[in-house]
């Protein structure tokens, strides 16, 4: 098993109320660069913090990092448009920082970016392939792919408790108008993600077509994003089984029908619970309230732990050790 | 404990009969890469092939592949200007790959990835660091380098098991001859390296005085490249105690005094002896008639086996399941 995560950025994430995946809005262009180096060396290393939504929840790196801890599985970081330095060590696939998707062409690189996380994906020829993301405003991104390549069942999730759904749609209006294009305008999987995408969607995607080409099983970790990267993916002509493991929390987010959309791009679901309902650790408990939910492949590597016959006792009890690491030394 | 392989490459390397670490001359400039991807992934990636020597020795990232496979330990590759692509994930530290010494200017910034690499190495905050390299021609540099410190004590060893020492002796005063320097002419660190050394000594001495600031235990891994370092390091300031882990191979090598060098920079010595005489497997056996001896951080890899209570039967068995995945497979 080979654990991939793709980290990016966009300017879309700047659009205020889109992001909830940083303290202040001036931090969030950190975040992916901050969760690479949590999953990679357990803590921030050039990053000014530790990534935690406005109301103190923490990212999701910290799940992923623990089970990390637990099974001791390698990752590998695919730089797909980091906009500040991470110490993490990372494949280059050539990819820039997304720009506003309300701008006409926000992802120029979509197709080369593509290429190259396809040869990668081959080349790497793992029997196994889980695939997770970070990216700030990676929804709305989402639902703007989706949209453009007309999925009717198209809804996203979101890291907020309150999933500001109906905004993300005028975002992604606004973005199909910028590039001239209706709803279902587009077919063509990388025009979508280069009018209103971002230069994850186009990573992962790639990374998903090569590994199949290869032979890999890959398993999409994560929530409504990779339903993104999946249709995507079938788009590309990929028809082989594909996967997600998700979260619970993102399963049981009534904005976002996930199993409609597994459904519609016959791509398997598996739903983890990490029983956080069980803990009154502050690390765990906005996600019982519907913060975050996902990222940085969280439901992956619960499924993983899962698989591995951890118990989820384990893993919060991990989950609380990272978080005193991470919260309670000195900066 | 953080495991660091700086990977780079000079023109200095395609000097004939300098660097035996490629089956071919043409192969050499792929070796760091692939040696790269072979610790982190097991077997090469985009490398066009595994790394031996002319006569088939395979190089010693197989050895610390099989080390890391029983400890599990995390590996992290910083780009000390590598010159092919590799799938291995790399921290960027600026750096270009070096030209031929004996032109006027081959490593014109080694101050800058000193620097780049000082601050990685101070903000990673390990309690340990194991510093290895793979540099094709890097014993040439490492010389060229003690020779302009006028380190009185100043020999290098090789991957062959004749040391053509006179001829590196040779390259070495054309070298000095290109900048017009004298043997001890030169004080300051990175201008040694700048005029006559390599890339990954840039960034290998400033990895280790970066981790000495944050009170890093260090240890370089390797032979007598290794020692260069430990010296640009002692010339940077640093006079916290440093060790060198490295193979019997290289101790044992009477052209490459290491113990007078190791002495001489005040740098703690661990010889490691992986038993080959006890095996005829072909992974092993050219090692015990002096070939490339140590590398990619070898012997420190053995260091940290010995350290677990790994015992080396177990070490050479590993050595065979990696050398039998690497060249039994079809391509």
């Amino acid at each position: 098993m080979q654990f991939v995560l793709v980290a990016g950025t966009t300017e879309t994430a700047a659009i205020d109320g889109i992001s909830a995946a940083g303290a202040t809005p001036e931090l969030v262009v950190h975040t992916p660069s901050a969760d690479a180096e949590i999953v990679v060396y357990g803590r921030p290393v050039f990053a000014p913090v530790t990534p935690v939504s406005p109301t103190g929840c923490p990212t999701p790196a910290v799940m992923t990092r623990a089970v990390r801890e637990l099974l001791g599985f390698d990752v590998t970081v695919l730089d797909a448009g980091l906009a500040r330095p991470t110490a993490a060590p990372t494949v280059d696939v050539g990819a820039e920082s997304g720009a506003d998707i309300r701008t006409v062409d926000p992802v120029p690189d979509a197709s080369d970016v593509f290429a190259s996380a396809r040869r990668f994906g081959h080349a790497l020829g793992a029997d196994e392939l889980v695939i997770g993301e970070t990216i700030p405003g990676g929804t709305t991104t989402a639902l703007g792919v989706l949209t453009a390549l007309g999925e009717s069942v198209a809804t996203v999730s979101s890291s907020l408790p309150e999933n500001p759904l109906s905004f993300k749609r005028e975002v992604v209006a606004d973005a199909l108008a910028a590039s001239d294009l209706d709803a279902g305008d587009v077919t063509e999987p990388m025009r979508a993600v280069r009018r209103v995408g971002d230069p994850v969607l186009a990573a992962a995607s790639g990374l998903t077509t090569g590994a199949i080409e290869a032979d890999t099983r890959v398993v999409l970790a994560g929530g409504t994003q990779m339903l993104a990267v999946a249709a995507l993916a079938r788009r590309a002509g990929v028809d082989a089984p594909l996967s997600i493991a998700t979260t619970s929390f993102v399963a049981s987010d009534d904005t976002a029908n996930i199993h409609d959309m597994a459904a519609a791009f016959d791509v398997d679901l598996t739903v983890t619970d990490p029983g956080f309902d069980a803990s009154d650790h502050v690390a765990m408990e906005r996600y019982t309230r519907g913060e975050a939910k996902e990222g940085v492949g969280m439901g992956g590597a619960l499924a993983l732990a899962d698989r591995a016959g951890v118990s989820m006792v384990d893993v919060r009890d991990r989950i609380v050790t990272v978080y005193e690491r991470l919260f309670d030394e000195p900066a």
